[in-house]
């Protein structure tokens, strides 16, 4: 395995010209962070010097009528084609935790027979915040938090028998923030429903990584960010799946003016939309929400079974340098070996993981991101990450290892979701 | 009266020059709806390209830790300049409806021998629908609406009567968003105080328009939006006001990451950060929080009180022209007189009100908004409207009716807030 050929391997790929499609102005740093915030595409500028001259400077209160009031549902018609939904039934709202607390205390408020929440400890720690604060709004609601065998695996098993007539609802990170583990998302969601439960998944870190398909799955509700693989900016607004037949039988909590029947009556009393459109609350970002189309449209165009093959090719031949080059240097393999139940990154294990995670940002101009106690992730974008990316980064990690360059760091500091 | 005067009133006025900070690509447009939505400010146009291209594009997620953490805080502590409150009061989060939701229901949590909370049918709809879902989720919980004597003013004697001790808070606008109402916050807050109650203000509209001295008037919680008079853009990101001996006996019930001790720890129980921190949600949109920096500050610069004077010169000049030139016309003077108990906003009522307003925005050029069943809300925005602004716009108002050019439009159609 050469840098000639990890090239070579770049030249032969069909996804390879959409790097170009991304600002990379600075051609040494190789960043394999994406999944926590990805690249800027060229796309975006533009959109983004539209939205501020002409709409937001020359239009002015104008523009809501000229596009600002469509634009959650219309990204969200977009994100439908992308994580196998019907059109209505996808919108871009809020962040991610606060349409989380939306849809669960609702899914929660709508089955007072049911009183228990189920998860995995391996969710995204701020989803269980979340759950934690629904949980307290409800007299007698509970959360169970499954613990996974390995801390790398979901606990499928456990889960099974945690899921009873008490659950409400079962929510999981549909690819998990740390190992990467990817749920089987069809079987997960039949064995809620066998149970009578409903099911949330979060999609942050497998929306544009892995392929989803929300009604084949028979899921019944989602959500998730849009900066990671979507590429919609830092703190871009999140997404809210509710499926058809759930959104008039689901109350949204937080009832805000843009959810409202109709928010130019100004009635003093608050009618639900008809629709996804009543999971709405407040005024939306729209710089930020504008933001988020191109990284939409990319991945659209290069097309989501293949951007998901290309995700395995490069994660295979990150493992395959792991195996040959990183192993013998104390590096554990902390993410599920199956491509099958593995997201788009690749979390690597090592007793000085926090040290030699500030060597690669620091020293050696590698970007990816650090989870306690042991974890280097690596996020492999495959729409901007190459074969010769991976490549220069294992290479320059073994510099790290080989000539101790870690040690001048002390075991403290904080890295980045 | 004359352009001519108006003009010269231009000339002479201390703050006539930051109209130039702001774009106005279109001159021959008079904007009166920066109540509504803000102009885009000159300065904002160079900071966004530094977010988008160096932060966002270069930099990547090694921003969060060259400042996008502190961005909420950094922005809450130049609006506690513009509000009168301490620097660790204030915080940029979420939308205001979502802001208000999180701080009415830990309100109203706090205090359960109190199940009561107080407004006034002037309060923006919006905030009355937050109020709905809150009531909901809190068994015994009412919300009693107090009717406005003449839909201008605040209720303010029947307020004191319905605040009891039964009422957890109290929450009004401070400046009302149809008459430009404004209250005495000092003596509505110490009536709610002498009852045991809190007091929740919205500033939406206040915000950049008039003085406001929150910790002046023994406030205890307020929220508001920073796109109108903040000049913030378009569904620019909220902030909260927590009063410093409150802020550790609230509970934030969307409880999120950004707003837990030490979200790098990854601990899977929320732990509420101290101070105003835990207030906070989920990711902030980073590019629209952004942008809401350079329009504060161009509000320091100019100084409140300054913008406050010029308001008042500006308000009182369009009523002068009100009474010569369009009271004889059919036009009702629906704002307060006393410029003590008016925002920057003036409104007119009209029989034909709807029709008219969408003569003046296709046909004539003016901008304004429209509230139903009567209203024009003509916004004065003291950093860029001038006298020349409203002496044109009255002009071509008087146009409209002598012409009759309002008959062709439909009298139906919707505006935007």
């Amino acid at each position: 395995m050469t840098l000639a050929q990890a090239q070579q391997l770049d030249a032969g790929d069909p996804l390879t010209a959409f790097r170009e499609r991304f600002v990379i102005d600075d051609p040494d740093l190789i960043y394999l962070d994406g999944n926590s915030l990805g690249r800027l595409p060229h796309d975006t500028i533009e959109r983004m010097e539209a939205v501020i001259h002409h709409e937001w400077g020359n239009r002015l209160i104008r523009s809501w009528n000229e596009g600002w009031f469509e634009l959650p549902n219309r990204l969200g018609g977009k994100l439908a084609r992308l994580l196998g939904t019907r059109q209505d039934e996808i919108i871009l709202a809020d962040s991610t935790s606060v349409n989380l607390f939306k849809l669960i205390l609702a899914a929660v408020l709508a089955q007072p027979d049911r009183r228990k929440i189920v998860t995995d400890n391996l969710n995204f720690p701020s989803d269980l915040y979340i759950l934690q604060g629904v949980s307290s709004l409800v007299p007698g609601c509970r959360v169970a938090i499954v613990p996974s065998p390995d801390g790398i695996h979901g606990p499928v098993e456990a889960l099974a028998e945690a899921i009873d007539e008490e659950t409400a609802i079962v929510t999981l990170s549909h690819t998990v923030f740390k190992s990467g583990y990817t749920y089987d998302m069809a079987a997960m969601t039949a064995q809620a429903h066998h149970a009578g439960s409903l099911v949330l998944w979060d999609l942050s870190h497998a929306a544009g990584s892995v392929t989803v398909d929300l009604n084949g799955a028979a899921a019944d509700l989602a959500v998730g960010c849009t900066y990671k693989y979507l590429n919609g900016g830092p703190g871009a607004p999140a997404f809210l799946y509710v499926r058809r037949d759930l959104q008039e039988v689901l109350s949204n909590p937080i009832s805000g003016w843009i959810g409202q029947h109709e928010p130019f009556d100004f009635d003093l009393k608050y009618r639900p939309a008809i629709g996804i459109q009543r999971f709405l609350t407040g005024t939306p970002p729209i710089l930020s929400l504008s933001a988020v189309e191109p990284g939409i449209d990319l991945l659209l165009e290069a097309g989501m079974e293949n951007v998901r093959a290309r995700s395995v090719r490069l994660s295979e031949y990150f493992i395959a340098l792991w195996e040959e080059r990183l192993a013998s240097l104390g590096f554990r393999f902390n993410s599920p070996r199956d491509a099958a139940t593995r997201g788009s990154h690749v979390s690597l294990g090592h007793d000085e993981g926090l040290r030699i995670n500030l060597a690669l940002i620091h020293d050696m101009k590698v970007v990816p991101d650090f989870r306690r106690p042991d974890t280097i992730r690596f996020g492999i974008a495959p729409l901007y990450n190459t074969y010769t990316d991976i490549f220069i980064a294992v290479e320059r990690l073994r510099g790290i290892i080989n000539d101790r360059l870690y040690e001048k760091y002390e075991p403290a500091g904080l890295t980045v979701t």
